[in-house]
């Protein structure tokens, strides 16, 4: 640290500056900003997936607006574990602003496959952070603290600053008997609680649910006592593509059982193979087979682990359910088990690859096959025992969720006005001393991308798509001749995503002779103006449709000129 | 009946045929036609809600082709009960199939306040049904027993036929202590059951649930004990409108209480004043009080009772929840209270509901504060021991529902191949000796409706609303001259739901000269063939477009003469 904490009030220019850029209205979009005069250090950058409404968008990613007019300060990334709605923004946002990342082993290795998908290899400075070590940056230190959670090298952080300690949790659960590497470091929390922290910042996801998360180890004997059930059937887990501890336990399971295991859908193989470049995992020999060679062997001497579990429509376990995966098809008497939950929104789209893998004859296997990464309220208490904050706020989820945390909070006895519920933008100051507040916002919000385009598609177009969805539309196409001002060819009528064209032929006309009329009474009244004759074609037209059909189809018309 | 059960054999047409048309596919749209000789009945006549792929769709019913065909055999339609899934698309295939309803008293109250919205009235004849009464159709006689749902009034049906006793539970749960009427006829069951059942067709919606589904009744601790802890505040209850017992419950709550009762949505204001008038529901004098009268009272001597506990964006509670109600708005203390549990698909719109209200200050309970309607494990063992029937068929529910109560009936001891797992369509064949078999298939499908129109939205409407919703559309228009066959005007390009057009003027120049390019190659080579030109211009522009943005905006060229 440069400089000291001042215990006293400090001019505003010298306070620190909590401000979160994403992830407060959302599971998603995580980015946080902790600036303290020169000095920003911007903590996960992860993106969003679109919501129901976001048509056509294939992902969401933070506004960064703040960072790049202020480029020059930003130190780097400091990135907590390598989930994408902590990660996936990162390749789209170092496009404008090229600053170093620091993170733990397996952390950079999957941004660095992600970076070279993005062909940014090479171009960005990557720093890998042990646990218990601190990375300098500006004025700040940021100290990497082991976790545990549902992806291997998960970190908290403690961001030591001139006005205080803020200590960030990252998304994590208490896990005293993880499957890989350590249990969390509860020792080094208390160790930095003790010194005194200024804020503490934790995981909400599971604020609601009483109790404690099951350790990950808990699934050994559940999947020794599903393998030992089905000994004579073939076996497939569709489980989350970064959760390489649970595959670590399959793959255990598989060959104790002596089964040969192959692992199918893009995303898992990738980081699998990340995981096992870095130690993460590790695969007995001859245990991993080739999906080619699956046929080599009898089906109770195999398991497929696949992506899909959330019932991605694309992913390698919907292709097989719905018999259109190349490799793969269900035979009667194969088990499915699903080692996961489905994530709010998803539930339908699982069902339904639950019912065709029933159809095909397979079982499925969908209860009690997964745990959570997330804290439920009695390791959040633990945290906050152990940290013993004086401000507490509460990060990571839905609105719901931050409130459930805060009321926890303020359960363990933590002034209710010393708790902040932010919203993203937010720019919540601290002196180090009893100042405490919200003092502005800054711009955020979510850029939308669809294939190449990034903020190409917005309020204006969703609007377009919504409504095209809705009840399609109709072109009405018309020719004027530039000199006469009169009809050179039209009005001619084509529509998409409204009728069945090929059954409403007579419909069709009918709209036509609609328009001609409309178009006619626009020549005999002499109105050329091509604007107010288009709106009196879209008019008349569209009421028309809602008498008939009680619809609101796009109405589009065009005005040709020869 | 009309003629004795034949113990042998019979040909193939004085067999029961059993026809599902519906339902079995999905949560909804059930409807099932019971067939001998000359004789057709139909149980119940619902709609379903639209897929999310089914974009603009506004609800789906069942394609009664089947029994438009043999439109002289259907005797009535008998409905179990009052809900959407089974009587929803009664006025729609009344309207070429008009033949009797018969069902108890709310029921037919219910449909009578439908066909009246439907301009039907009067034009339908329909017949009260008392509970232990039955109906003579043709060879069937129909007997109504009294079961318990989450809508008063509900009955199982004993079919009676010349090929033996068909029992349909309908919707049903055991509640030995219901809040109106009561409890299930179990004596009854067993007495048919005595007499020696054909075939079960029991309700599958909880069979995945062990135990059994709590009573009503259960609720009225709960509501005391909400509303005692919450004395100071406003209290904002949202159920399903149609669950009259639930309202009862409230309303009875309120009074306790001493607070006036206002009722919100007009879903909910239509079924309350139909079981008022039937006297399904007692409400105590001077407690329901018009939502004008609400502000005359202190907060904490209001209940408002409100449809939209599934998160539908157009009811009550989402306009309170977003601001946009016009009589009430949410103030910090008050205190929501979900008496539902999200149907499956519904989850996010109701989280989202539930941020916006605790957003406003609200505080929200959703957890313990409803029962469902249907029966689990225990209840489901329970019918098929008082039925002990010969056939079980599965109904009321996803094909992983219809397997879980197909294990269980294994489970109890029926033979395996006495267990249908039917699809809709299937016709399962009974002798009324050992003769039971899908024998063939007839035609069924879901028709969706949209506005006004029925059916005339269908596969290829929808995939190109799929298409206009992804990405947009991309319009062309060249004008020929149809003598020289040169371009006279255009090609003009025209966007919608692709980019933000007014941001995009170069691409928009660029993708125009694209075209250009490709009309002039065709010129110089002498194409005038428009579908030629069409298709060139339509590929040269999608190459450019996926180029550039990697998207397949729909892409319509038009081409027209002068």
């Amino acid at each position: 640290m440069k400089k000291k904490t001042n215990k006293n009030a400090t001019p505003a220019a010298s306070r620190l500056k909590v401000i979160p850029l994403g992830g407060l209205e959302e599971i998603g979009m995580n980015i946080t900003a902790f600036e303290y005069e020169d000095s920003i250090v911007v903590v996960d950058c992860g993106l969003s997936f679109p919501d129901d409404d976001m048509l056509g968008v294939d992902l969401v990613i933070p506004d960064v607006s703040y960072l790049k007019e202020h480029a020059d300060k930003v130190k780097g990334f400091v990135i907590t574990h390598g989930h994408e709605d902590h990660i996936g923004a990162l390749p789209y946002v170092l496009k404008d602003l090229n600053v170093p990342i620091y993170a733990t082993r397996l952390t950079i290795g999957i941004i660095d496959h992600k970076l070279e998908e993005h062909g940014l290899n090479g171009k960005v400075k990557r720093k890998v952070v042990k646990f218990g070590q601190s990375v300098n940056l500006g004025d700040f230190r940021i100290e990497f603290i082991k976790t545990n959670h549902s992806i291997v090298d998960a970190a908290a952080l403690a961001i030591y600053s001139p006005a205080g300690i803020i200590v960030h949790t990252g998304d994590f659960k208490v896990d005293y008997t993880p499957v890989y590497g350590d249990a969390i470091d509860l020792q080094r929390f208390a160790e930095i609680g003790k010194k005194g922290v200024l804020a503490l910042m934790c995981d909400s996801t599971n604020a609601e649910r009483p109790g404690f998360t099951p350790s990950e180890r808990s699934l050994t004997r559940t999947f020794h006592s599903l393998f030992e059930e089905h000994k004579k059937k073939r076996i497939i887990v569709a489980t989350f593509a970064s959760n390489v501890d649970r595959v670590q336990q399959i793959i255990n399971t598989a060959y104790e059982f002596g089964r040969k295991v192959v692992v199918e859908g893009r995303s898992m193989v990738n980081i699998i193979e990340t995981a096992t470049k870095l130690e993460c995992i590790s695969i007995p020999d001859n245990t991993l087979v080739d999906i080619e060679e699956l046929k080599k062997y009898p089906d109770d001497r195999t398991v497929i682990i696949t992506t899909g579990s959330q019932g991605e429509s694309m992913a390698a376990l919907s292709r097989i359910a719905n018999n259109t995966h190349k490799k793969i098809s269900i035979k009667p008497g194969d088990v499915v088990i699903f080692s996961s939950s489905p994530i709010p929104g998803n539930e339908k789209a699982v069902t339904k690859i639950v019912n065709e893998l029933l159809k095909r004859g397979a079982e499925v296997v969908v209860q009690d096959t997964h745990v959570s990464g997330h804290p439920c309220q009695e390791e959040i208490k633990l945290i906050y025992n152990l940290i013993k904050p004086k401000y507490a706020i509460p990060v990571h989820g839905e609105y719901k969720h931050l409130v459930a945390q805060a009321r926890l909070a303020e359960g363990l006895g933590i002034d209710k006005k010393n708790i902040f519920i932010m919203q993203s933008g937010d720019v919540l100051e601290f002196d180090g001393a009893d100042f405490a507040k919200v003092t502005g916002r800054v711009h955020t919000g979510g850029i939308m991308v669809d294939g190449l385009g990034v903020g190409d598609v917005g309020n204006v177009v969703l609007k377009d798509r919504q409504l095209l969805a809705e009840n399609g539309m109709i072109v009405i196409v018309l020719v004027l001749d530039q000199y006469t001002g009169q009809v050179a060819a039209g009005p001619d009528i084509i529509s998409r995503g409204f009728v069945y064209v090929k059954e409403s032929d007579e419909l069709m006309e009918e709209a036509r002779s609609v328009v001609e009329l409309a178009v006619e009474h626009c020549m005999d009244r002499n109105i050329h103006d091509w604007n107010k004759i288009k709106n009196v074609m879209r008019d008349e037209l569209s009421s028309f449709i809602w008498k008939r059909y009680k619809r609101r189809p796009m109405i589009l018309p065009i005005i040709e000129e020869v």
